[in-house]
């Protein structure tokens, strides 16, 4: 059974919720257009929220997914947090940049009652975590709205302990796959695998549906998943360049060199996620040790990602990609969406 | 156009090459199923290789593909193969070892004039390479005979080298592939992608006959790689279980665990290879700075892993497996090709 039979939509297509790079235009466009579109939320206030909500309301009638993270917070350590400012004391001073003024603390808040309230009211179609699930009083919440649950696996024990938590259907996090590594389980990045790989072993150790993300750029690739036993696919990069992304023009030129060199770093968070190699990544190495826990890293390089992007640089900026952008075209969602699927 | 038609063999199908795990025997059966068998020719010596094709030449007059290393063989260094050898002094010491016995030296021979005549004589349909190709006139030596000439790249930039430098097809190793990986213009892995982010990235940019290799264990999986865009597949780890591997029963084992964790480790030849987790990996960490350089790391290792493997032991073996092993099965080596294509 693909995924779009269990939603009434045409395409077995969710696109990709990203943080920070889109929000209801690219969902209401691509939930028109017959795949399922996400919101993220993680990086919205309430407020924030609500608007976006009220914006997707009147925009679309056809099932959308709202995407939250679950992740557990960090204890907040303020002196790993100064050591981690003080890492970037040169790039400060190049940039003229009065560390004083960076805030510290965390800035992504995980599903919580202020958040599944909203959800109980706007009763989205789909709901998707990222970092797991949230404690089983706040799913339950949200799975007594109707709303399907989806959550993301980077390893087989990852998927097991999903369907065994109450998700609905699991997204495959193959490494090829732009942004933030999905998994909770564990942090070593050596069990993670290719989509390839990851797949067909979920599909064949899973009854709930497993959705492939990670590589698929176009409608071979859409194809390809399905082959390989998955209910539908998951697609963030090939959007990117979309007039309804908020892409940022230094992240655009990024996609646009075409097969970039796309590394994971800790650098953007303190969590693991697929970026185009980038002047920081170069000279502090992607992973770093210093970098304080997700997200208590996201704060410290903001200002010099501000202060470059003004003089036209992405030297500091996370520019987010997976390792396949072939797909990236600067044409409308509704278009690209119609072009995976036939 | 898939590689079988261009073969005029019954299915798009390559059986790895694997030295040190299977010889003539498996490359017959494949072959005479339909398949595409190969033989690792790198690891055996003159003599041994033409035992091992005169029984190919009784066994099928399919075609066959004969593989060699291309690498270029390291200036022997004494000094870090000795610092290597004292590094593993207290595993010599466990298993009661004298570190004197220990052979030096490389142990894997490239590519060179000698094999040059024996594939003159012997003719095989198929020549590939690992770890880049010949220079020019070795190269050119092979072409004239009318083989078709297939090498491993690992990036975008390696399979373009090879289409430039004379390949005839080039196979696209995913990071979920097992054995070595066979990077030749950089050791940088980040740069090395998962299947099904490179294969479609290939088939866009060259014009030669792309093979998808990594994570591909049955017929959904070769579908799929069709589906990509591949002319064909090469599929290692399936075979691994055949009775026409020589596969040791330690390696058996881990192979039937199931999803077990693979990581890509030096410690057993100095070059980057995929294999299974297991005790010198996980004391010594997969990828080790003071393992000497491809392939002079590899007998220090040698007398540790018989001496375990003796105990029923693969603390000390190279269990190479690529990410997806759920293929393997205990059957014949014929049944399990046909069973891989309709």
């Amino acid at each position: 059974m693909l995924i779009h039979d269990v939603l009434g939509i045409e395409a077995p297509i969710i696109q990709a919720p990203m943080a920070g790079i889109q929000g209801s235009a690219m969902a209401i466009a691509v939930s028109n257009a017959g795949g399922l579109g996400s919101l993220p939320c993680a990086m919205l206030s309430p407020d924030e929220l609500r608007s976006e909500l009220s914006a997707i309301k009147s925009g679309t009638h056809k099932p959308v997914n709202l995407n939250f993270f679950a992740h557990t917070p960090p204890t907040p350590n303020p002196q790993r947090e100064q050591a981690w400012q003080q890492s970037l004391a040169p790039y400060y001073r190049e940039f003229d940049i009065d560390p004083a003024s960076i805030a510290t603390g965390a800035g992504r808040t995980p599903f919580n009652a202020e958040t599944a309230a909203l959800v109980e009211e706007f009763r989205p179609a789909v709901v998707s975590f990222h970092f797991g699930l949230p404690e089983a009083p706040l799913l339950n919440r949200v799975k007594a709205t109707g709303a399907k649950v989806l959550s993301t696996a980077t390893t087989l024990e990852e998927a097991l302990w999903l369907q065994q938590h109450g998700a609905d259907g699991v997204i495959a996090q193959g490494l090829e796959a732009g942004g933030h590594r999905g998994h909770f389980l564990s942090t070593d990045l050596s069990k993670q695998m290719g989509t390839f790989a990851l797949v067909p072993q979920m599909v064949k150790a899973l009854y709930i549906p497993v959705i492939a993300a990670g590589g698929i750029a176009d409608a071979r690739g859409v194809m390809a998943a399905l082959d390989l036993g998955a209910a539908g696919v998951q697609i963030g990069t090939a959007f990117m360049l979309c007039p309804e992304a908020n892409t940022r023009p230094v992240h655009r030129d990024a996609l646009k060199v075409g097969a970039a060199h796309t590394v994971i770093t800790n650098l953007f968070s303190g969590g693991a996620a697929r970026g185009i190699m980038n002047r920081i990544i170069r000279e502090l190495g992607p992973m770093s040790a210093s970098a304080p826990e997700f997200p208590l890293a996201s704060s410290a390089l903001a200002p010099l990602r501000a202060a470059a992007e003004a003089k036209g640089l992405g030297d500091f900026s996370p520019l987010w990609s997976g390792q396949n952008a072939s797909g990236c075209q600067e044409i409308e969602a509704a278009t690209l969406l119609k072009s995976l699927y036939k």
